[in-house]
């Protein structure tokens, strides 16, 4: 697309740090690093997010994603790797061509996750039978 | 594994609000949801996080994971997904099985992603070097 940045990084009309590319895929480091060796991995093709993605490109995504993170991993000397997608603005996605995140954690790197709503068992009965209903 | 409580839920030792099912996977809701139909997806199999899952099935997780983000999505009526995948206590991981979260997001729902380090070009330029030349 035109106007994607992640496009024109596939299309060298913007330079990245390249980390890996094969026919599909390609892996750079992210700008704004949660730490450093935060590495995305995005198909070549535009898709907006995991919502669009083909199926073949489905299948081979995590196949990648876990090459890239075993890197990472091994790169930066790190304690743990997060994988991370956002898909839509409400969920933090800032560039709409579909990417996933590497990110290389530390002991003690004092990034926290997400606290957790009460559960209600007569709610997630219901949810959980709703989706189950509608993927059948 | 005898004390992991994913292979137990995959057992049916243990309950779960299973959403989806099929030969090599498992989904049912997060009992400690970030958001209401917060989902995870497991391989039925254990294996430990990312780096020890063998190829068919790295290829088939994601495939697996878009299929419920869809579902997760259209029963809650969410704005967006995350997809979350902690790898080793470092990285948050509590569960010793891998896999996968789907959460549910929602305009102003009040969850914010980490924020970033500062960049050193010099630095960027080491790393992605370092991580290319390892993976040739």
């Amino acid at each position: 697309m035109d106007d994607c940045v992640f496009c024109k990084i596939v299309a060298g009309d913007i330079p990245c740090y390249k980390v890996y590319e094969d026919e599909d895929f390609l892996a750079f480091l992210d700008m704004y690093p949660v730490n450093h060796g935060h590495t995305l991995v995005i198909p070549k093709k535009h898709y907006d997010n995991i919502f669009d993605l083909p199926n073949d490109i489905a299948s081979k995504y995590f196949v990648v994603v876990q090459k890239i993170a075993g890197v990472v991993k091994n790169i930066m000397d790190a304690d743990g790797i997060n994988i991370g997608m956002n898909n839509l603005p409400a969920a933090g996605q800032v560039v709409f061509h579909s990417h996933i995140h590497v990110i290389p954690r530390f002991k003690n790197d004092g990034l926290n996750h997400w606290g957790n709503k009460e559960v209600n068992q007569d709610e997630m009965n219901k949810i959980a039978e709703k989706m189950k209903e509608s993927i059948k």
